[in-house]
């Protein structure tokens, strides 16, 4: 009646990869020409592959490379204790903290979540099972999106960032077409619709001064009407009185204001003057962080990353927490590919509650890694993949593909401020803006 | 690429059973002769066989028969779903609440921890992993439990509750002995002691006057010395004064002190005058509690138990609560056999934290349900079973033979005043005594 124990690790690929992506204005600047992301595998002794997919910086390579040497012949199922080895290990690194910029540079939480997704990859195939049933089995099939807009230049990324395919149609248009006021932003939120069915908005704010940007929301409103919920997300870059004068202005038409303001401290007092639900994934942004949110009320939902809570099992954790303290719960992202968006799914299927539709970039990307290309979207919701584990596999050849796009790239980590020099000479990124 | 679904419930059997369980004093009185257990089987449309167990009560028995027909059909992965189902359905039922009893009545934790344990072992032997796997993996191969003293008249239970066995020795004797005072508490933790090897003790108080309880400890500190914590819980009797007063004459002795007081608010005002941390499963005893707990800082361990938390996925998560709050967190316990000790030796082995040996009552049960009888503990721990699922098997013959008991003793419910009546008469149930 002994169990085996359970497949071992025998080999670790980290492969960091550049994705075209296109000028996407935010807080923090421009989108590099180049998404960067990380690609792991896992190789069990008994030659079963897992994977994962992490936003990409060249420290946190590093790290996971290092990472290596405590992880190798470890039983894939033992997450727990993997997990308690990389905390002894990389717990108390200081080097890489949250930092001010709408990511997160921070390197157990983003070397874990590598780590438990390969593995629970892997555990999901050696079992049978997709992984949304590794976290208590499905609430739903379908995982809702939501459209997310930005503000962009003209053009579509990549070797050629700022030129446009003047043969394009459809969304593929839509994406290289440039959206620097109201009514483009419009076009690019029906475009966007129509093709992937999206049925809430969300626009990434913190680039122009407050009144255009609410403008654009109210003309957003306009052309959608009261049924598509509308969020908007200055990056925190207002103060609290312009959050709450432009806060109030919006409150007949926002689903929920993201992170108007810096600072657990700020959101709270914002939060105490007005109607609409303040979300983010800026203030309360780890474990760490939640017993003073809680304390002060700083928001009522928390945008969740299994990239940045430290894997999936984390997030059904806060989303337990959410579910104790009364706080929603929906998912932030970052530019990123089919792993990640599988994982998300996975993720998302599981939650016991799901009262919003979740944050993707994935329509700004065109590249993709997994066989069979890329996800299609229906209704603006992604399907559960079907098959065991992730349910994906590692198309390796535009693995490589995007690999040589890195090496030739030379970007090492996101930094959206040098990008918009290229653009607007001399610019700098403050942390509150207006 | 497809998967298949998860083996179906196909069958579901609920059977009471009665254990001997000898008169055992606490707030609430006394121990009947007999404890009732619980005991639930679930089988998958392709035969496979999965248990658990939970505290008899014959409205949650009724509950769980209601229950059959939400759960028949159903893909035992699918435990998300199922805990929606059973929420809708007795998630509002307010006919059986906490209450003021040192242990738990409502029916919708009892359920599911019930429908969560028998289908997790489902899926352990389908995947042929030991529960603690689907929980991330092994923290420690042996969970480490407390002795767990009482106050007791003479006997061992069952039909001849009080009466004993002249020729029995060893802890066999130990357990039948009265304890009434200081020395024969000190005499029951050193049979205990050396039969099971614990090396953390607690003592079960709220029965006598504090002077007697607390001399107890003293006796206790005397005997074992400062290197065995020690732990005493007055079931929540004592006022805000008794408790500061005791309390604060106990500081150098005590490991923790477990519910001196009754309600959270009590609770904070004794932690607030003492040093020594302060444990709970009286005053926080819910995800709805820990809001309030964590507002006012009522305690500092949180005793879990799967069967009050609804069961071990929640339990998990409250782990992860209680290290975000800065919280210990240990496990409380029923008179219960061996179905349940296995399910809470995989649940303390995958915590990731475990500052404080786990409280268990086995020691002062005799009977058995799983094939190979009684759990050994060496040291003081339980070694976690080494086969698939819960890693234990229903003896079929001793079932049968405890349902009978079950039938024969005419109990229906825990209640422990009616028994103290039959050896003090006039004895009533005060929710503060002292």
């Amino acid at each position: 009646m002994h169990y085996k124990s359970g497949p071992r690790i025998k080999e670790i690929t980290i492969t960091p990869i550049a994705v075209v992506d296109p000028p996407l204005l935010n807080a923090a600047g421009l989108h590099a020409p180049y998404a960067l992301r990380t690609i792991m595998e896992v190789i069990t002794d008994d030659n079963i592959s897992g994977i994962s997919e992490i936003p990409g910086n060249k420290d946190i390579d590093a790290a996971l490379e290092e990472a290596k040497a405590l992880l190798i012949g470890r039983d894939v199922f033992q997450l727990n204790e993997i997990r308690h080895v990389l905390v002894e290990r990389f717990g108390t690194d200081t080097s890489a903290q949250r930092g001010e910029t709408p990511w997160d540079q921070r390197k157990l939480v983003h070397i874990f979540s590598a780590v438990e997704v390969a593995c629970m990859d892997i555990i999901g195939k050696v079992t049978g099972r997709p992984i949304v049933d590794l976290l208590g089995g499905k609430m739903r099939d379908r995982v809702p999106f939501s459209a997310y807009l930005f503000y962009k230049y003209e053009g579509a990324g990549g070797e050629l960032a700022f030129d446009i395919d003047p043969n394009a149609t459809g969304w593929a248009a839509a994406r290289q077409a440039s959206a620097l006021n109201p009514s483009e932003i419009v076009a690019q939120a029906q475009a966007m619709c129509k093709e992937f069915g999206f049925q809430s908005i969300k626009l990434k704010g913190g680039v122009f001064e407050p009144r255009q940007e609410v403008d654009a929301m109210f003309a957003l409103y306009e052309a959608f009407g009261p049924n598509v919920p509308l969020r908007v997300d200055p990056n925190a870059l207002w103060t609290v009185e312009t959050a709450i004068k432009y806060g109030k202005e919006m409150e007949p038409i926002l689903e929920y204001l993201e992170d108007p303001t810096r600072g657990q401290e700020n959101m709270a007092k914002v939060r105490k003057a007005l109607k609409t639900p303040l979300a983010t994934n800026m203030c309360t942004t780890s474990f760490e962080d939640i017993p003073n949110s809680v304390a002060i009320g700083s928001e009522d939902i928390i945008l969740s990353d299994h990239h940045f809570w430290g894997g999936l099992r984390a997030s059904m954790t806060l989303s337990g927490i959410c579910e104790t303290f009364g706080r929603g719960l929906s998912m932030h992202s970052n530019s990123h590919l089919g792993i990640s968006l599988a994982a998300m799914v996975h993720l998302g299927a599981a939650l016991p509650k799901m009262t919003y539709a979740l944050d993707t970039h994935y329509p700004w990307q065109s590249d993709e890694i997994i066989v069979g290309g890329r996800f299609k979207f229906e209704d603006g919701a992604v399907l559960v993949p079907q098959g065991p584990g992730l349910g994906v596999e590692l198309d390796r050849e535009a693995l490589a593909k995007l690999h040589q796009n890195y090496l030739a790239c030379g970007l090492t980590k996101r930094d959206d401020e040098p990008e918009m020099q290229k653009k607007v000479p001399g610019w700098k990124f403050k942390s509150v803006r207006w």
